[in-house]
């Protein structure tokens, strides 16, 4: 009866999303999601937050700039620059969640048959935004060290692709699903590839902070100004879903000030402003040096959760799940060393209430039947134990 | 340097906030806004629901459902059978302000080149979001009774339209920015254009609850039940922003569950949800009864705020200018009778501290140069009259 736009005629919904059902299953305990631990969250520094944000009730409860509220702006730039990445507020665009930045930047930038590059395995929300837009995306392999620039480089040069891509998505830093993280040489290639082939580097940064072992790498936006003519090639996503709380629907870019313009101009189309109230509890609880304060809380349970899933994984699975321990983030990404099908042991999986996200979520092409991803950022440290013993469980059926 | 798509080649933002700059200039009295009085929101009711909401810390801090969290739309939807048009929660979507609403529509079903009619003058950020989607915008007059149905009619019959219209934009209740309200003769007249020529009624109704004279009207939802063939067509925008404040950034859409449905698909990929912090305080606003107990206030106060325009308009500048008195909503729509530019007269009023928006903001085409919007929401009583003596004043140059 009604007629949709072609990419919306038969839509699939997000493949993580259909697997929520299950969650509600007694019992279950869940590798499968992409959220963070609640009771980590800092109630007590958010409810503080909350409460000098309401003595503004102007601020917090009429329309707000489009760009977002000045102060929330300015925090984020300090925010910024503690992470060795400064920038002015000039360059900044609070958004609602660093998904709607994406959302944002393809809007102004690619249009349909458009040629963008995407790491693989890889976020399936981008994957999914990319196929809406009816873009051609292409991808780009992943192995322990993030990107294969080289293999970036060599399809650039190769001239096989239908247009010169607009821009290329990463996580560089615990990626989502794989946990990589990019080599400092690889950052400095990837950089000097963008600037001579002048594409965008979509440099997504929600995990950076959650590392709990080995040395902080610059991103990609700090190292760009080490490498001539790549500074303007870069745009940064981040957010303080992973960090503080996703309800605050806070994330923010990092761009050219033409591009950021234009993401204004879209925005106000979008949703007018992200909510200025749940910006101002984000710029009291940055202000009051909360996140400083909990974030190693945060952190140092990621770490004992990961360890417990890592060391779980190699004394239960060891000789059915290969995987390489991540250095922070959220995520392991592993493969069943028999070559079972992780859709078909989930299934098993699921009887025995235990879940994760089968690898095919994260492909476009050239899918790996056998990746499935873990993340040990939201059960408990006993549940974890218990879930890998009934992965144990469900895998020795194959 | 950069290759935007070329809607954001060369792109002009909202020619309303391009005005806000001159809202910073001492002593400002401003007709111009379209922000609700700040002064009116209910800090005790919104207070009391946020207390309740933080006792709930996982729902307001953890990511929510796409479709919005079950309690609000179980809020929304009775609130939609208190005004006569009930729905069920399947057929509701929580967005990120009305606007959102209005942008997941076009993207599931308007293509760049599709008709699309809407009403003239219109809501500027209706007319930038179709231009920026390349969008064949087709418009329709509006009089003192809201969109000319005749005139319609007489267009879809005409056989000139490019394409069958997709969909027809329209503010029937206290419109955006006539304060025209649609008879119900009309409204009959237009359920049964979109059922026999198969278009979508966009119906955008954030003011509707703002009446302050006169009887209400159903809307065409409530109405599309009396005319066979109609509810399928009638797409329904309502928005918590000029009842009780825009800053929760919580609108909501009802539509057929197969346009709803691809809406969600398409919400998931632009803000994955909206954020649940402000949908739970929402949500124990709604629950509690405080909007039930506020809202009169508002509606008294803007009774007299309008009054108080009115009453100086035609004691002042009886001469010098026409318009209708509304019966609720935010705005008076005013032409000037000697046929005065009225952007020329806005510099001369800038000069004297006072502000409204030239109507030019609000045509696509055919504009009429001497009309004039003025929103009596925000400034208080004595601004009121002292700022139509300076528009008096101003006038009195021309």
């Amino acid at each position: 009866m009604f007629k949709f736009n072609p990419a919306f005629e038969a839509p699939t919904g997000s493949p993580i999303r259909e697997l929520f059902k299950y969650l509600a299953q007694p019992g279950m305990i869940s590798f499968a999601g992409g959220y963070p631990a609640s009771d980590l969250f800092d109630r007590e520094g958010l409810d503080a937050a909350a409460a000098r944000a309401s003595q503004q009730p102007t601020l917090c409860l009429q329309y707000g700039p489009t760009d977002g509220i000045a102060v929330l702006k300015e925090q984020l730039t300090h925010l910024m620059t503690r992470r060795g990445t400064p920038c002015t507020p000039q360059e900044l665009l609070v958004t609602t969640g660093s998904q709607q930045g994406f959302d944002l930047l393809l809007r102004v930038m690619v249009a349909p048959g458009d040629v963008v590059l995407v790491e693989q395995p890889a976020y399936p929300a981008t994957l999914q935004a990319l196929k809406l837009q009816e873009v051609d995306v292409v991808t780009v392999p992943v192995d322990q060290d993030g990107l294969d620039v080289a293999a970036l480089a060599a399809l650039l040069e190769a001239g096989t692709l239908a247009r010169p891509p607009k821009l290329l998505y990463t996580v560089p830093t615990f990626a989502n699903p794989t946990g990589a993280t990019l080599s400092l040489e690889r950052r400095m290639a990837l950089l000097k590839l963008a600037a001579r082939h002048h594409f965008l580097i979509v440099e997504d940064d929600p995990y950076g902070d959650l590392r709990f072992s080995g040395a902080a790498l610059p991103s990609l936006l700090a190292l760009s100004d080490q490498v001539p003519g790549s500074r303007d090639w870069v745009v940064h996503f981040s957010s303080l879903s992973k960090i503080v709380a996703p309800g605050l629907r806070v994330g923010w870019m990092v761009a050219h000030a033409e591009i950021l313009r234009r993401c204004v101009v879209a925005k106000q189309t979008v949703d007018l402003c992200s909510s200025p109230w749940t910006q101002a509890i984000a710029a009291e609880y940055l202000a009051s040096g909360a996140l400083e304060r909990h974030l190693p809380k945060i952190i140092d349970a990621y770490a004992v959760k990961c360890r417990t899933l890592c060391d779980a994984l190699d004394e239960h699975l060891g000789d059915a799940i290969a995987f390489h321990r991540p250095a922070g983030g959220m995520f392991v990404w592993a493969q069943l060393k028999g070559g079972q099908n992780a859709s078909d042991t989930l299934c098993a999986c699921i009887e025995r209430n235990v879940m994760f996200v089968p690898g095919v979520a994260f492909y476009k092409d050239n899918i790996d039947l056998t990746a499935l991803r873990l993340s040990f950022a939201a059960p408990g440290v006993a549940e974890i134990e218990t879930g890998v013993q009934r992965m144990k469980q469900a895998l020795a059926l194959f």
